[in-house]
């Protein structure tokens, strides 16, 4: 046997392509010769607030203990989540951001010969973690660009073992209510684990959108997976969550990395759980900015998709890429989903309202000399 | 089929044992209703100094960034390592902690129906990875608590597609030197991945252990795995890498998480790289430390595994979880090292003089007790 080590590894990761983060600042800085404190980035959802005082004061006094391995069972962590989303201690998982979490369940559940069951404009990680594990990904066409959930169901069968779902999705923002989630869960067969992704449901709170955690104790097929690098400004640290029976979460901390979380994470979630301040003025930033980008894209007769999220699908009628290209070299870094089937649409992060200013001026400046 | 997630998990997982780390300094306080700061931890192998000045500088600068993703590339610790190991930037993989290096490997390289080598009494992580992923353990007994690098070598066949080697070794602390290693890596077949683990090499350098990234270059089935938890004493943030060829580096590359490491764990490895201070500082104390512990065996008559880590097995000649259920008592946590097949011995972190004395008091008071 040769030692060619692309040959050599699982077939499922040979076929592997890496998931394609927003462009950083700096990279965009370094390539183009800018200033890097003059580029806006509405690339990756982040939280335009910047850190919470309270949160960068709990890191602060963490940092004492920075030669000690985590508690790798965050005890404190997991019982503030544990009070906050009224499930026991065992039912929390915690991940290196959610995406640690995706990717439990991926190797926990799927393997070849087993499928997963996801819709087509959903987030990249889903894919990525079905395929990393050699099972097969069933694509379910999207129904206005949102989860068409009974043809969902429909595509389950007797290899599937999860379902990814998300509310609102990424990165299309569409959404689905109460009624429907429970409709798809009431026929989801119990052999299938149902991901319910709210990467995004703090911005979406108190509308038509269900709570996840609601429908926990009805169906113990079902996990909730939450972040702190979106509504609570920890993108940097990674930290995200998933809820689910005990069971479920016994497998899954088993899979984990002994201390996939650090501790300043771990400090930091605490202390932005109950930073409800800091939640409720990025909400309303969201709000307002939303409203924000909806009026330029009007005024510039653009189309968007309509979402609950804290970013948004505008569609410029054309191929983006060169408008995306366009806006780069002003300066402004936004997100191209041409990967994600949507290749005449751009995501937009929602920003701080002279970010979104800035990107809605250079918007108007590469399309008008496009 | 039943809704049973234990038994749907894949098997691999099913039979999963957790890692089982060092007792926090704060669970032992809980339990025993102890004063923290008067506790002392020799069971994590984590660095008596405390965090460094410069490393605690380049975080604080970092937290302005909290909200934004990390680089998912880690092009400035990367472009640092490559430089200092003198390898090409794409022969470096990132790995949240070492650990996350050791798993990508098995990820990558193993499945059911192939194997893993390593040695006996070596670290608890090499057999997770490999059940983790349903593949086969070939854990071949050792000599003189170290590793039987011929008996490794005879014990490799064609299903066999990594070797997990550690050098010193961690719980035992005993080491080969360059000449061991190069026939060993001489006799390994090409499609064999040699995962030569230098978790503790820092402690060791410049002695008879020879530098693993001196044999990269005639051996493209080598990968060095390396932490910034020991030496460099960010065991918190969670951050290691691996050296190898650009074909391995690629292939681990796509099994990671996107970010898995963390900004400040990014931001804080760039500082420590630079401090050569706070290196040579550790290992003074180390060395130190280590012939005050010897001292202290000597004197209460008890043998020891002679070691080139930051931690020395001790031989206490009786079954030892009593005796470290003693230590708690008093208040002084070390690591039983049952679970590695070594009942009668303890391993103790070498911490700093005041820590040694207090822990070898308390062995004495424990070991008259009877």
């Amino acid at each position: 046997m040769s030692g060619n080590f692309l040959a050599l590894a699982q077939p499922g990761v040979q076929q592997l392509s890496p998931y394609v983060p927003g462009k950083p600042v700096d990279e965009l800085a370094r390539e183009l010769n800018l200033d890097p404190s003059k580029i806006v980035k509405l690339a990756s959802n982040e939280n335009p607030l910047g850190p919470s005082p309270k949160v960068l004061a709990a890191i602060r006094e963490e940092l004492t203990e920075l030669t000690r391995y985590p508690d790798g069972n965050g005890f404190a962590l997991k019982s503030l989540l544990a009070q906050n989303c009224g499930v026991a201690l065992d039912q929390v998982t915690l991940g290196n951001g959610s995406n640690d979490i995706l990717e439990l369940v991926g190797r926990a559940y799927l393997a070849p010969g087993l499928n997963a069951v996801f819709s087509e404009h959903a987030f990249a990680v889903y894919p990525i973690v079905t395929q990393a594990v050699g099972a097969d990904a069933r694509i379910i066409p999207a129904r206005d660009w949102g989860h068409d959930l009974p043809a969902m169901l429909a595509a389950i069968d007797a290899q599937t073992r999860v379902v990814f779902i998300a509310n609102p999705n990424n990165p299309t923002g569409t959404w689905f209510d109460a009624q429907a989630l429970n409709d798809f869960l009431q026929g989801v067969p119990e052999h299938v684990l149902v991901v319910l992704d709210e990467a995004y449901i703090e911005y979406a709170e108190g509308g038509e959108l269900p709570n996840g955690l609601d429908f926990l104790a009805a169906y113990p097929n079902l996990l909730v997976s939450r972040t702190f690098s979106k509504a609570y400004g920890l993108a940097s640290l990674r930290v995200g969550y998933g809820l689910s029976t005990a069971v479920v979460a016994d497998v899954l901390n088993r899979v984990r990395q002994p201390f996939n979380v650090n501790s300043l994470a771990l400090a930091a979630a605490c202390a932005a759980v109950k930073d409800t301040e800091y939640l409720e003025e990025g909400r309303r930033i969201n709000e307002r900015g939303m409203l924000q980008l909806q009026q330029g894209f009007r005024e510039l007769g653009l189309g968007w998709i309509p979402s609950r999220g804290n970013f948004i699908c505008v569609d410029l009628g054309q191929v983006a890429a060169p408008v995306f290209q366009g806006l780069l070299r002003e300066g402004v870094i936004v997100r191209p989903v041409a990967n994600y089937g949507m290749p005449n649409h751009l995501r937009i992060t929602i920003g701080l309202p002279a970010e979104n200013s800035r990107f809605l001026e250079a918007l108007a400046k590469v399309l008008a000399r496009g």
